[in-house]
């Protein structure tokens, strides 16, 4: 039977499974992971499909998945706060605790981070995986594995409404009804207090899911300039002014031009989707307006306990974006189903 | 004799001097100030070649200029800080006071905002200007007319490095060397404390100015991609991750892209200059590097007063970008020279 | 019949009915509104028993009532956005909308506001009330004139809220379960998405209610030092290493310092009650733990905006909260009952 | 000869010279330093003649000192910024890294804190002390190893100018003229920018020290109530409204209270010294004026790295402190000086 069943990125395009060593406690402040559910997210596809990430390339097979939760296995001699049997989200990212980001708070700009399934990293898609105490969060009581996956993509969302300073009674657009687009508009309403959420996609079916899910308001992109689609959304959704917080989810050239038209004067716009390196810019509009723009990358302090918390309390709900579970050997076809845009959130289980 | 002898853009290309009525208290807390010198700024002579910036069109003969100093002539009933001979800055722009911009501090984003020489707003290049109290700001001792003028554009500059939120320690590049750039590197060092300050164009002769006035370091553009300027910009400046804040005073758009890439991550970068309505602009990493991005529009509460506060302490010196003062019948030929570029910043004084 | 039947306070201890002249539009910007329903707060009660708060004395008969909602009777030319019949929240206090405070938007710290019920400005217990358009709140669909009454306190929790910087997720804990203290548990958690609200008291009626409100923990301070009572609340209220928030509503001096206590290092407090000007005060303890404590005084740019918005949304349920509705005839019995500590919020209608 | 000696408070009152072994590097982030400079800080002489503060108790013998510049020595195999012979300041307390207020920027507040010549961990009075990478700053060119054992009071100086949130142009009142109050109107005014520094003593002699050093305006407290005083003060000192920023680095109670009332509705207050547990606070005038209070504690994340940059660029000058540089072997009678309040701030020279 295998040790540590890894499911393993040997080169763009190509995946296989090989029993990796299990890993071994490297510090006394690490633990080590049963891992029991894991996401696909888009990143891990991407990887799959291109072999790289903008200046991030797969040189050597590496492990796929970042989106897991488990079962601590063991614990290193200094870890105070879980034991063997305790199940936990886990926070994929390491930094390096010295530099000046981490020193101030932001690490996850930290210049040395280990990010699983980002080169050269492993990821988490495997039997055990080891990280330290601290970035693993204990489930509260009612919270499933199922959902513990699910704290990834909700602590990007966490992240990006915190950018995007999203605050009570606020009129929030999210660009996007994909996973994170969804999570942006749940978490925006139902943590950050945000009055209105509207929900922009060009997919009638993802629309309609978002009205289920998280979305005051959906807005279907039309074939026209992002100034008057802009103006159609702010009528049609009532925004007045314009809308307090814009967040897009897609990386898409039109939606970020819409994006930038549709905020009102002082709002808040934060980028929270990668697509092409360069696009043509309102900029004066930008200005004039004196918004304030944002990127968010991931996720820094206190973003996964948030998400873990809310979701402990039950008002932050994400069991609805899980498609489907498929097992470990069945990882491949999921990824495959990802791929074509199929369904919402697909997890695989961790091998037996 | 005239009353009051103003210079009046009638249409573009056509300047006139008109004698007008001189204006009459319509509040209380309203004064007349009789002006005594008046600078002339990038819109003004944009006016009076095109008619027109963005939205904003001269569709009837309008008076021009509005960075202004002058002497009280009169106050109305309920003016309790000033007396006539006081000696005052002039704040152009009069917000409503009324709207939830006004209410909250943000007057700059009032929508009914009346602004000087902003269609269809008349301007104070005329002998006399009406205005209220709380938008005259008294010289301190020592501070000159001359000055006084310069408080405008000084404001100007104050606003964006708060929007930039230029801390102590900062390294600030600041692209363009015009009389806005080179007020935010002197803003930003001796107001903000910035550590260092970067001033980038591509004329010598002004950045060997900056050099003597404001910048710690200058740097010349290259023929060459924003990466590679913004590489060399790094080294030679020794910005080490790159720079803390980068401000925009020209509106260009390869200063734009080669900002995002001189910025450190977690970096800001405001905008204060207005250029074409569109550039191409390197979304992708600024939305890696969370870089956070402001437009900057004219000046809001508290810039003024800070402006004209350390000009009177003699922290905040401005009198060397007065390149020559003309006298008012002499107003287009100045104008004539600034749309030419000579030099940095012209006065005309107030008609005898 | 009368004109403008109003509630006045003659002299500590005594009030009576006086019909006033209907109030004339004193600007273009003004509205009169013909008040439905108002509040009885302690400030009420303590000019009829006192006749003064601190500095404000009460020198000559003066109007009761600050906490008002009505519908608008006649409106100024300039007025745009309420016509007769619209039912609103009155915001009273009127800023100088000049001074340094108004134009950075702390229009609460106006030396000049002129605030309904505080000397020498009269209240809104009358028939008829004039005040500017933008401090009347449209009430939303849905929202009773009772409701509307009721946005005055909730504006003083969501400043509170506000002021102590409470953010999703936070643990607060609130001194006091009067109106105020009652609705900043409810603000915080269903406004501001606070995870955990402990109301704390001596009077277990109160707790209950709370419970059932706004509270998710309730405490009984013990007769102990406020080490012990913070030291028991922290782990009765299972809050860790203390509290994010604490809120204090009574000023009471047992109870500021049990809130320095139960706070967390790094954490906030916010005194939003008024009792004695000084106090025994653990000035190390909030040193060591570097809290950042501020005061709160009214409420200011935005906050009834929100206030009503939530309502409106039924985010913010207010009407549990109100005892009893009276005639305006039974107005001092109604300030009775308030005086014994009956009830939580008296409503006196209109005059007829 | 001694291989590493060092000034050991044995007990309350008694400290011995003590040859401890070299420290060995821990980790490979850690480097050795030989120590050069040490000034003598307000605590080591609590410890020496007290034995603790609050709940920090010496219970074995414990090297003192924590104010230290030094020569590295010897670094570790991770080390990649510092060599043996480079000079650096040393910051004395190292958190764990890993805790919530670690990964969110505010180490200062990392209960697991190990700070020099705090119990139970050993400080810099010796010839060789072992830390981190990252907590050794190197001193810019031009800085002697004296300047850099005053990095230690100018950090904290920092840090209380960064909790109060002295910004450029602010009037700032400073109670008490010993080191850290000058180091606060020094920085408040040369690094943050402010206007005004105020210093406040009761000793004539700091006051005229101040003066030449850091202070634009004096005030000698007299026997009056703090509300006489600080209208005094306000008057004297031109305060207008009152004080934008007061400092208190007394922990004297009528600094205290004095501190309320001087400050502007609005104001911030922060308590950067350590006195009487409790006292007696105008609680209702903070909370009317809505003042912001903070707590100021050691330092934290980009302090000692602004107070070096500054100390470096000329900007922030503190030789002036020096009264006097002792032998190691003198250390004793330097305390002893201190405890007696003679001079500023004393330094000791490492061992030969």
């Amino acid at each position: 039977m295998a040790k540590n069943l890894s499911f393993v990125l040997e080169k763009p395009g190509s995946v296989k499974y090989e029993d990796r060593p299990v890993p071994e406690l490297k510090s006394e402040h690490d633990v080590i992971v049963n891992v029991k559910y894991t996401g696909i997210c888009g990143s891990d596809v991407h990887y799959w499909v291109e072999g790289r990430i903008g200046n991030f390339v797969v040189e050597k097979p590496m492990v796929l998945g970042h989106e897991s939760a488990g079962v601590i296995h063991s614990v290193g001699s200094a870890v105070k706060t879980l034991k063997p049997g305790d199940e936990v989200a886990m926070e994929p990212g390491i930094p390096c605790r010295r530099c000046g980001f981490c020193r101030a708070g932001d690490y996850n700009l930290c210049p040395d981070m280990a990010f699983a399934a980002t080169p050269p990293y492993d990821g988490s898609l495997a039997k055990y995986y080891s990280l330290p105490e601290d970035f693993c969060y204990k489930l509260p009581k009612g919270v499933s594995l199922e959902e513990g996956a699910l704290v990834e993509p909700a602590s990007v969302a966490v992240h990006i409404c915190r950018m995007a300073q999203v605050k009570p009674g606020a009129s929030v657009v999210v660009f996007g009804a994909g996973p994170i687009g969804l999570l942006c508009c749940k978490v925006a309403r139902d943590v950050f207090g945000a009055a209105k959420t509207v929900s922009v996609d060009v997919n009638e079916d993802r629309l309609q899911f978002a009205q289920g899910y998280s979305a005051t308001h959906v807005f279907r992109s039309q074939k026209a300039s992002p100034e008057e689609n802009a103006a159609r959304m702010i009528q049609e959704c009532e925004l007045g002014p314009g809308a307090d917080v814009v967040i897009d989810a897609t990386g898409a050239e039109p939606c970020i031009q819409m994006a930038v038209h549709v905020a009102r004067a002082g709002g808040h716009f934060t980028q929270g989707g990668m697509g092409k390196p360069d696009i043509t810019f309102p900029i004066v509009a930008m200005c004039a307006k004196e918004l304030t723009i944002t990127g968010s990358f991931r996720y820094s302090a206190g973003d996964y306990a948030l998400a873990v918390q809310m979701i402990g309390l039950g008002r932050l709900s994400v069991k609805e974006l899980i498609t489907k579970k498929v097992k470990f050997e069945d990882a491949e076809e999921a990824f495959s189903n990802v791929k074509q845009g199929k369904g919402i959130k697909w997890l695989i289980a961790g091998p037996e």
